[in-house]
């Protein structure tokens, strides 16, 4: 149950407004809506920097040149849907888009890839294909970076995935050195690529 | 098993090729193989004209000024991620994208659909948002049109959408008079727009 004071009240019409256009339009309407109220908010990269994901490889595993590919293929995705505020996540294994996340959220996006048939992907003991999360382009990104986390290594290694990859100071890692031990010891890559990486691929 | 003749086998090389490049590719080479073998390829529309989704409403019910929109959204999304080659549908409520398909399938997805919250979907009784299925721009149609039969209608039922619609001309409508018997019963329109009426709303 949410139980709102006078501040917040005030506010309900124009979330309500904004809602209905989707949830960037949501968010940044609360910002606002803060904002005219007094607060001041700063992004995650001042409150919390050592969560932002850095360049390169963060663990002991690597994108190989398929997986590099993969990476390029699931960016440009994920721009795509993002532009049109469907989602944040790809999934590509071999070329092939396996599955594109709109409101359902990551989690669940990598539970069905795990159900697709093993022809079109890949499996613990043959990993193949990889999970992008990029930001949309019109997204808050003091308030809403693209997030992974232990669940998310979880759901990436039952799917039969050799890795994931974000970009570089644009996503938020939770509980980084224990999702990097999880990652290694599901022999996954956990990358952060540059946007022009993705682009020029 | 696949037990495949001499014909057949000379054909691997070129599709195993194909195969990796996505669904299109390969139903491409699939067909590319079977012309340089001497078949002709005829289309759909040929071969059962009766089958195509025709302009308008099909049934009892009409899409609304908000599905109108949602239509529009959807068409656009589907258009978007067709480019990539990742699927052919996506379904939108009150201009929200809720979800896209990929290598899971259309009852996939309207099986997710079902289990979003309601605060973001209709149900049965209070029916909102579109399935939108259209053809892929580089898709193949004399072999591989959008489909929509009494699964589709069950499933969009289940998910509660107002209705399905699909590009006028360009999907293929399995058992059609089954198929809006089913909606009537549900309430839900089938329509068939024309891709201008997408693009300029």
């Amino acid at each position: 149950m949410l139980a709102l004071d006078d501040g917040g009240l005030a506010m309900v019409p124009a979330l309500l407004a904004a809602a209905s256009k989707g949830d960037d339009a949501l968010l940044r309407a609360v910002l606002s809506e803060h904002e005219k109220a007094g607060f001041t908010i700063i992004g995650v990269e001042a409150a919390m920097g050592e969560l932002l994901a850095t360049e390169g490889s963060w663990g002991a595993c690597s994108p190989n040149a398929t997986d590099q590919r993969d990476i390029a293929k699931a960016a440009r995705v994920a721009a795509a849907i993002g532009a049109l505020d469907v989602g944040q996540g790809a999934v590509v294994s071999d070329g092939v888009v396996l599955a594109v996340e709109a409101q359902e959220g990551t989690d669940a996006m990598l539970g069905r890839v795990a159900e697709l048939p093993l022809a079109v992907r890949g499996a613990p003991h043959g990993r193949r294909g990889v999970l992008v999360k990029r930001p949309k382009p019109n997204q808050e990104l003091r308030v809403d970076l693209p997030t992974i986390g232990l669940r998310t290594i979880e759901g990436a290694a039952a799917a039969g995935l050799s890795g994931i990859a974000v970009e570089a100071g644009r996503a938020l890692v939770v509980r980084k050195s224990e999702v990097i031990a999880a990652a290694d010891a599901a022999d996954m890559f956990l990358y952060g690529f540059r946007p022009e990486e993705a682009d020029e691929a």
